[in-house]
């Protein structure tokens, strides 16, 4: 009889869980990656594809073309709805699963704090359907804008209000008044694009939070200079189909606007609430479970928890950031010490390096941290650019995105500005 | 005062009403172009987006971009409900607009005979939504194959039933048995999609019934090569969801399938039933009005229907076929005539010069009639990939096209493979 080989099922297809299943080609183990859907999603460029610059497809690549080579590893398109860790079982929504180590990288939502009731209104940006929903949510409000003849209430059309000044709501607020001010520059016939408003809200002193202070400032010039007004140290009040409510300090100010997107918080998937309730493990506010240096959780050496699942405080007494990089050195770590154990070796605990943070703010204008140096600007714009070609997962991804985005570069156009059906039964519906 | 310019209204922005209203670029009169999408959807390449070989974006061009700078054009995102034949007003769902000339080109949608509960079952193809989904329900199939133990049931989702061998139902089945038996090649780990069943259900005698009976034979050897199994003078008398039955002469044959694709008939937009009880005009079997040589309606000289909406039999005393051609041609026509009667002269009635047919069956296999010469396999293929590039409306659409098509020739693959969510949702709650 052959022997079984060790199991190791990991549960998620992003950064993390994809870089786990491909440190583990040449180990001797059984490897089930598992997703929801059947694609990898290449998450820091989808407001890209929210703002008209990107197809889905130029982003998400199926994750069986990319494992197809890797023997020892098995795709599933499946939902895990619980885990039975004394039978080491992961249940699915239509079968189970057996494993000797288990690597839980599923992600994070978008969360909406206490208000689930803003989740219609302000479009949220996580998944491939998220993102095509805001583009046609961008879209049809210019759209609208054509049929308006009031003055207050083609104001309220044009004026775009982004929750969350981190690098997402950073890189959408830059995106959409390039949008305005260049892409539909003609298109319209009875008002003009670059009269749109677009506004930047932030619940911290700052724009870009976990960035040095003088990068921040760069980034808010930048954003300045495209037009956008920036509302820092502001909280969200309220949220209507009609308007935002902002308050600042003691002010109020409520803000007609028909269009609100939402980069501000996540929560983690609520695997991560079932795994606690199953473990006795810790959670942090946004949902995370709190792991050891080793990224396993207390009493349980063989559960990884890794990405935004994952609350990691050993190195700098702070949260990691939920950027890719953590989540890929996360998941390369874990299949480094599945593979130590099975050899009955040591490793030192996980140790993240962080090789940059950059954001984009519109056409030809980023701002990076490479911790030894900063810099901002043209330079950091082409930096960023290549950076993030490159790690688009598959090739022939890489040649469309640098072709779309070159020909883009030198049109300001956006050729994905399709208005996809979604959209229009939502708001036919409201 | 300004004197008020002949007011040209073009209901749908499909290749009949986009050429109308680019035709119409240089007249002294006011065009406004209404369609409930904001792109113009180059249909004769939607089946490329149902197999992931191609994006949504990649076919469709936003109506504005194309006609931006044509000033005097206006395009309105609406949906039109009736039409006022006497006070000539085209009713919107929220308001209405004058037209002294009317174009109505909204096209058509798949139909389904008698069996208004098949639609759900069998997905057709005519917009980008339809597109996605039966991308989806394809890849789908696989999936669940992959999580198959009994053989019946792996048969079952392996085996594709598409209704109808026109141009796409013929091009659909040679994509799908170049997708089983190349482009996921090594994706599973439990069966070989090789082993997949294309099955092509035609109700006439031949596949591509309205070509020369030579090209249908040369058709149906090329879609035998690739494994496609045809049943030929088959009508289908059920669908359920787990199984078609077909009735070939006196034979009745129950075929186990999760996966039915329409390609069979169409049915106008339910607009041309409004407009013939509005006016009097006949309708056709398929919902198409029928009209008078100069593609106007009786009794109403300034109301043109063309494209898949109208039935014209005077050239040959057959209807035309509903290709892009035809609603190009009747475009460009319906504009002549409208600038003609402006300068008060005369031109002859509409005549269509039929410039070719063409259907590709898998990567370079093709069929090409263009009357005074027809030919087959690769010649027809290089010439069928060039004609529809460069008729694709928007340059960076044929750059993408041609870089995306160029490299899944060499790698044999197909990149835009996504599940989203409709498919899943709607599998999920069936």
């Amino acid at each position: 009889m052959r022997e079984q080989k060790h199991r190791v099922v990991i549960i998620g297809g992003g950064f993390g869980g994809l870089f786990a299943a491909k440190s583990l080609k040449k180990a001797p183990v059984e490897v089930t990656l598992i997703d929801r859907r059947n694609f990898h999603l290449f998450q820091p460029l989808l407001y890209q594809v929210a703002t008209g610059g990107l197809s889905p497809a130029n982003i998400a690549s199926p994750l069986r073309g990319i494992l197809k080579r890797q023997m020892n590893t098995r795709v599933l398109l499946g939902e895990v709805i619980d885990i039975d860790v004394n039978k080491r079982r992961v249940i699915l929504k239509d079968g189970e699963i057996l494993y000797d180590s288990l690597i839980l990288s599923a992600g994070a939502r978008h969360h909406y704090f206490n208000h689930p009731e803003w989740e219609k209104l302000a479009q949220g940006l996580k998944t491939i359907e998220d993102a095509t929903e805001m583009r046609g949510r961008i879209l049809y409000a210019f759209e609208q804008a054509e049929r308006e003849s009031g003055l207050a209430t083609l104001k309220a059309w044009l004026t775009f209000v982004i929750v969350g000044a981190g690098p997402t709501g950073v890189e959408l607020a830059g995106a959409l008044a390039e949008i305005a001010r260049n892409t539909l520059t003609h298109d319209f016939r009875t008002f003009n694009p670059a009269d749109a408003l677009v506004l930047l809200v932030e619940g911290t002193d700052r724009v870009l939070p976990p960035y040095p202070p003088d990068l921040s400032a760069k980034a808010l010039q930048s954003l300045q200079r495209l037009g956008v007004i920036v509302r820092l140290d502001a909280l969200i009040t309220e949220i209507q189909s009609d308007s935002v409510t902002l308050k600042i300090g003691d002010q109020i100010e409520k803000i007609p606007t028909h269009t609100v997107l939402w980069a501000a918080g996540v929560l983690a998937s609520p695997l991560g609430k079932k795994l606690a309730e199953r473990t006795g493990a810790k959670l942090d506010r946004a949902g995370r479970i709190l792991i050891e240096p080793d990224l396993t959780i207390p009493g349980h050496p063989e559960i990884f928890v890794i990405g935004d699942m994952a609350s990691y405080c050993y190195q700098t007494e702070r949260q990691l950031p939920g950027v890719c990089q953590v989540a890929m050195q996360q998941g390369k770590y874990a299949a480094q010490l599945i593979q130590s154990r099975l050899k009955k070796k040591t490793i030192k605990p996980f140790h993240y390096k962080n090789l940059g943070d950059m954001a984009t703010i519109g056409r030809a204008a980023a701002v990076a941290d490479f911790g030894w140096t900063r810099f901002s600007g043209w330079p950091a714009w082409v930096l960023w650019i290549f950076i993030h070609i490159f790690n688009l997962v598959e090739f022939e991804n890489k040649l469309l995105v640098m072709v779309q985005w070159a020909w883009n570069y030198f049109r300001r156009n956006r050729s994905a500005r399709l208005i996809t059906e979604q959209v229009r039964t939502q708001r036919e519906n409201s």
